[in-house]
């Protein structure tokens, strides 16, 4: 991951703003909502805000401050997500069990951690470049964490018989219609990955060159009114539309369609963070696992794009998109807001691998990334739930095939020749 | 279960005071152990809070009270343990779900329901000898939650990283060396089961004639001194001490040694509600499985009592035991304190099955003990986290021959011809 | 178990036939069919008649012979069922992997083990009385295996996608309406367990004193009509009638009929040792594990017999019964033969446990039964697969409560005051 | 797949060598061998030569025939693999239920379809390019189940406590140290692909571009000795070294070491179709699992390489290899042998998925390969239990990244840039 890429100042104030913006995340919950994990994939908040700080006790302050007492010696082991490089850590599937530290105390810690790194910037940190690249990776870790915290919020309401509301407001549905139209990628060898010098991680590099044929890629989302289709063709009973795997999978789980879907008689609703509502047919169909995704995209005589035909299209896109900034906290359709990037994360047909000459961080934080590129797949383009600052063109998201919780969607491609 | 015991005034009373306890129970918890479920078994403290009170609102309010206006209808599913007859009901496993009603909200619908059964005690049903007699299970049901409410807060602090301990202040050690002698039971018919007139359980029934061959019983609970013997003598490697069922679940499950039992360099510690302390060898073992109690008894060249020769010599048994109100809530040993009652629950040899001419309470409280009858072995005798008066010597316990989270010990026995 | 019954020749004779009858069941099978092992529970046919010539190589032949050379020196692990004093074996599981040795290879172990037996009994050891006592077991053994060896090869056919008959005559039906008659207990003392001198299992003693209160026991089995009725009423989706741990059972194994039943159309098929058949509703209704038993006499508003009232009802039980002799190789309804015992075995309520003063054989025949006294339930009486000559009044079998394979019935019992 | 590529003389002969073939493989066999599944990936021999022979009777027979009358209508459910078009079949991992059809009647099946299949050539349907395409495509099928038949008896074999040999004569060793250097691949589009009008699968076209940067691969696979030095260093206790689902993958199933590896003392053996063997330090080491290639690869500075690389080196490749021709049916070091093609699978780090413009074969048969396209890596190069004719440069075979009992092995490559 690159070299620090921002002022000193501007660097402080992301910190403390993206820092503010996890406690304000939590604020609908109450305190048992804040430790509940309601399967291994979820994380509870309260851990998510603990973990993060963490990363920065750990990589920065732990790393860099000659005569540093951590707040708690405990939270090395508690905290720690999956770096064993660092030590052992608490089993993730049981993270639910951390009632203490209460949600007071881990408060208390990212004050405390917060102090401590403004110190460090305003003390005799200021001028190591090292420190400032850590610290830039670490808020990006934290806006990561943020799109987690509303992924792993909404299971978990999702998993409680009352199926509540996270925000108290109604959605104001806005969504449009929208045509269908394929954007051309010419064939050729395209440069893929991210410019050196600018922020990103790891796994973008190294920058390489990718032979692509001629291709095209539609211009929008597919819809809950397309995805509804699909269903009603008879899709999740139909072998031949599915991957092997996936048609063992939705069968094992018994899924017949997805995951926040819920039949009511006629009607079919879907749970948002705005709790239980009708489906919208004209917005962007989203929670699918890759096996959905893939045998929804065949059965439309269509397919996947691959992460590099994606990269390729989106370097030129010029629209605006939509990002958490959008206050909607779910996926909407807007002839004004129709870029490659936002909305929702789109699957692509590409398994998660290494590029050419990729090399892992150094230390710890070399299994940021690396360690997971086998059996899981990339989607590309942040969602409705990301900062409109943490995405880019070149950002590989990965999950394994059959994960549903995560705020994911299809764009379709086809092959041109 | 038998007709109403007691007096309006002392019922009430009861009542009250028994409601009160289970509240003063939860107060060293924080909010986020309210919730916990650390395993299956195990409730989370704020379901026992709000189950003891549907029962009530069940039992009571909704079957007595003709204009009654429940506090919360979804209660009746969320808070329904097992009652098949009453409807469907939320997962047991999946209780530590339950962030919603949060615990404001469960002691809330504690004191409306409180306030409507002493409203029907001085009301109109002051006279109604039947809503009495269900307010006297109500009561007793209450207390049993009580003794699990203590069992579950240990073991979910025990899976907690930090192994924090329930109450704040050190156990003060007061175990004595005790010698062990046997009490003698004469051969003959004895009249088993509970006295018709006073409070007991369904499966305290039918009174009836039982022949027992002349045995003995031990007059204090084996120690964990004797336990560690047994272990050292490599009894956990040793196939031939263990009933099958019991070899290969301490295989499968890696059971090496007494569930709440750690070992630090040299010395054994054992989990406690006072935290981590140094195994104390004159007191009684506890929390074993009936499969090593059986395996000890075995290797001790004793066995376990049957329920019918435990009944036959307790019943003239004028010793005093060691209740909730000795304050300790340890098992300790005290050469004044002899009562087969009392201390720890000691496993029976007997499986738990139903009585000559036994009959369940009809309707759904039918369910209470009598679909249990089956796979699991019966304790009997009370423990240190009994109310004193909860305990009978007619009382059934029982759990399964795997289980080691309850207050269960071991009294052994021998054949005397 | 006990000591020598038999003179010397009728020994001999016995031997030698139970030795052959058991090559003679597997004759209707293929050498495919004589390793299959369709679940754990179950063992190949090579298996058993290897590990019933292993039962004699082991306890008498490498036992009693001074200079005995052994047929294979790695048979010891291999054919060894669960005797832990003896050694490690071969996991049970895994019995279907034993391809080596091949069927010719076991037969030859067979004659070879034979022949030192025979050779033993007119030689040096024919005054040898344990050598004689352990030789009896070793066929009352053999017999047990031969029954079991008809209960794996059915549940092994019916494990293959054609369901082929066993024997290749069509079964002649004969089965009789006969009226339901109550046989009365008198309340009283009985003595229990097998009179010393006759043969019988270490599980059958001691003999001892039983309290036994009124009650009445059926004059026949229950029926498939009956329980067809049963089935009928909807007992299946009827959580009140079942115990809990067999209504969590049979939701969990989706059970919704016995094991042997078929629906096809309108129709009822069983299936049988002579292949698919209609359901003959007057034949006794079998394959039932104990919580479809239990299930059906709470229904029928009766209930099991305990092992006490069967055997004190047996004892004076002077019919005849349907044993293997019949040839049927299914039971059926023969108002001729109304003994207690034969038919099926059937299930009582008492769990398995020991009588009193139980001593287990020593050495290792000592697990021959005492290591399983835990989580089962005893039958009784025998089926139309045990050898008359093998069954006895107080013989104890038993099965965890949900296996379904073995020749199980229902006789119903119920209380008289 | 393409159109036939050969005469229909040369195809009538192939045709009859390759089923002559997969009844000499069974041969050494016994009849309870030939049903043995050890495991849910392996399938009994017996099954294989009645599935390749089901393979000609469904997609030639029953479609090319008009007036067919097949040999059982059964076997269509009982040997067909996964093909769903096809029907409904017996589930994979109960294949070692099918005791019936014995192997005299699988024998009897394979000469009846073999009939059939020469009638048809030498009739009407001599000249039907499609049938003959298929025809071809059958042949290879079976070929590929050749290789399948080796690797599961070894599988099987191994399972058995004896682990006893599949052939009767001693492996002669022959393996010859040497040296590893590495061979250059330039920079540059190279096209990838099966060329049209050759015989190949479906997932080897379309043929397409692909950009590979400056790259070598090693001119060995990696050896016995090699991999020693890697598990003596501590690997499989190394977390950093494993992908994370690897690391897992060991831990869980406690894997220390290659799967037919086994520690003697001081010495290692390995287990082998000739019987256990002491290990071989030159010769190649095999099966492997994705991870643990991957973990060595890692462990060696080095890396897999892509599947485009190895195509790309390997089509200018002139040397001669080591096939199923050898008769040695264990891989081993040839100084003349050193074709990337021949003595195991190489272990790639390409995700096996479609290439640009790939189309299944329609019908059926489109299932094949398309189906499997997700979560499992590309090897390539064939091995020493491949046929040389059935081998060529753009082959694509592909397993799960766990998998372990397939010949493969590791032939490392590594940036030059």
């Amino acid at each position: 991951m690159t070299a620090p890429n921002k002022g000193l100042d501007e660097l402080s104030k992301l910190y403390l703003s993206t820092r503010q913006r996890s406690v304000q995340i939590i604020e609908p919950l109450g305190d048992e909502d804040l430790n509940m994990q309601a399967m291994n994939d979820v994380s509870p908040p309260k851990w998510h805000l603990a973990h993060t700080t963490w990363f920065f006790d750990t990589f920065l302050l732990k790393t860099f401050s000659s005569d540093y007492e951590c707040f708690d010696e405990t939270f090395e082991y508690l905290f720690n997500s999956y770096y064993e490089t660092v030590g052992s850590f608490h089993p993730r599937q049981k993270r639910g069990l951390l009632t203490r530290p209460n949600i007071s105390k881990v408060l208390e810690y990212r004050r405390f951690v917060d102090e401590k790194v403004m110190a460090c910037l305003s003390g005799n940190l200021q001028n190591n470049s090292e420190f400032q690249r850590i610290l830039e990776i670490g808020i990006h870790h934290e806006q990561q964490h943020q799109e987690l915290l509303y992924m792993d919020i909404k299971f978990n309401l999702f998993s409680t018989p009352q199926k509540p509301r996270y925000i108290s407001t109604d959605l104001q549905r806005s969504s449009e219609t929208m045509n269908k139209n394929w954007q051309k990628i010419q064939e050729g060898i395209y440069t893929i990955g991210a410019e050196p010098g600018s922020f990103h991680y790891d796994n973008e590099g190294c920058r390489h060159k990718v032979y692509v044929e001629a291709a095209a890629i539609s211009d929008r989302l597919s819809t809950n009114g397309e995805y509804l289709a699909f269903l009603n063709s008879g899709a999740y009973q139909e072998a031949k539309i599915w991957l092997s795997d996936g048609w063992h999978y939705i069968n094992k789980q018994n899924i017949k369609h997805p995951l926040y879907w819920q039949h009511d008689g006629e009607q079919w609703l879907e749970f948002t963070l705005h709790g239980l509502l009708p489906l919208d047919l004209n917005a962007p169909v989203s929670h699918l696992s890759f096996f959905e995704a893939d045998a929804f995209a065949r059965w439309s005589e269509a397919r996947l794009p691959t992460e590099f035909e994606w990269e390729a299209l989106a370097t030129a896109d010029q629209e605006s998109g939509i990002f958490l900034e959008s206050g909607k906290l779910h996926p909407y359709s807007d002839r004004d807001k129709t870029s490659l990037l936002g909305n929702l994360w789109q699957w692509t047909s590409s398994s998660y691998g290494p590029y050419p000459r990729f090399k892992s961080e150094s230390g710890a934080l070399g299994e940021y990334n690396g360690k997971f590129m086998c059996n899981q797949y990339v989607l590309r383009g942040g969602s409705f739930a990301t900062e409109q600052s943490h995405i880019r063109h070149s950002y590989r998201n990965f999950f394994p095939s059959h994960s549903q919780w995560m705020f994911s969607g299809i764009r379709l491609a086809k092959d041109l020749t």
